[in-house]
């Protein structure tokens, strides 16, 4: 976890603006688990908020619930097999992150660990929406504070260079597409 | 428009899982209009939903409130210029489809159009949640029918091939990321 620095909070959007693939951490009652979710989106700038999809037979959700906070990890390319088999055990069946040998260090602003190997990271705290809840599985939550590895991402701009180090967009069926070809069009 | 095929409900959210730009079409009383959104993503699969942010000062949220309807329209690459045109400029000085050069069709189910150009397309009918709309300016839909461009969606499947007619990930700034490699990992 040593290529990580601050993102000011009004930026902090651009990391997840592209659509990519993410893994929902999580913690409550000495319980952590990750999960993988595509389903995330931002809905505002400043304050930024996030929305993402949590099902509720999950126990992401279970953890979420209970501590009102996750975070948003955006996985590197070397990752995504690990983030692959976050979206399909079940973090029930025992500690998720251990078995997937994914390292994870302590958030700033949130119990929600921050797991290595990837490239940015939205910690975030739910609002009280019990009906986006309940119907949709929907939580809007607050970013409260952001990260991002330097090497890929900086001042609002990602800037990716080796291909590992892509983030990526899922599929289905475990097809993946890399982040690709950036191109630029004058404004 | 002739490159237009129908794809089942069940798979539509396909179209949108990877996280591409998109464009929002609407129509009401007359009126058409068609504008960018980063901000969408699949809420549900079957029957399929969508959220959508759609922010209250622009023509479009006026024309989409007024028909309960839009169509999320999936942008190839050979159209980035047009698509972040219709990010900046606003349709209430005039014709945007017009004066962007954008070619439309009528959609099965719903009054917005499907622009040309776009290689996946979702007509939707929005849910009554005004709270939604009022916090955080989001629409969750119903997905009532959805189309893809054969050529580069099949069978629930993206396979781009031409550089030009791949899905398009917008950052800020008029800067762009296309849809890169394809890779699978076994499940």
């Amino acid at each position: 976890m040593s290529f990580r620095t601050p993102v000011a909070l009004p930026k902090s959007y651009l990391l997840l603006n592209h659509g990519p693939l993410t893994l929902v951490s999580s913690a409550a009652g000495g319980r952590k688990n990750v999960m993988a979710a595509s389903w995330a989106m931002p809905v505002d700038f400043d304050p930024p908020k996030v929305a993402v999809v949590i099902d509720r037979n999950t126990l992401t959700r279970e953890l979420v619930e209970a501590s009102g906070e996750f975070v948003l990890n955006i996985p590197a390319r070397h990752i995504a097999r690990e983030a692959l088999e976050a979206g399909s055990r079940s973090g029930r069946e025992g500690d998720k992150l251990a078995a997937l040998g994914l390292g994870h260090a302590p958030a700033s602003q949130v119990g929600a660990p921050l797991i290595e190997g990837c490239l940015g990271w939205l910690e975030c705290r739910v609002l009280p929406e019990p009906d986006n809840h309940r119907k949709h599985d929907l939580f809007v939550a607050e970013v409260v504070a952001a990260w991002a590895d330097p090497r890929v991402f900086d001042n609002g701009r990602w800037r990716f260079h080796d291909d590992q180090l892509r983030t990526v967009h899922y599929s289905a069926g475990g097809h993946f597409f890399a982040t690709g070809e950036g191109f630029d069009i004058p404004i």
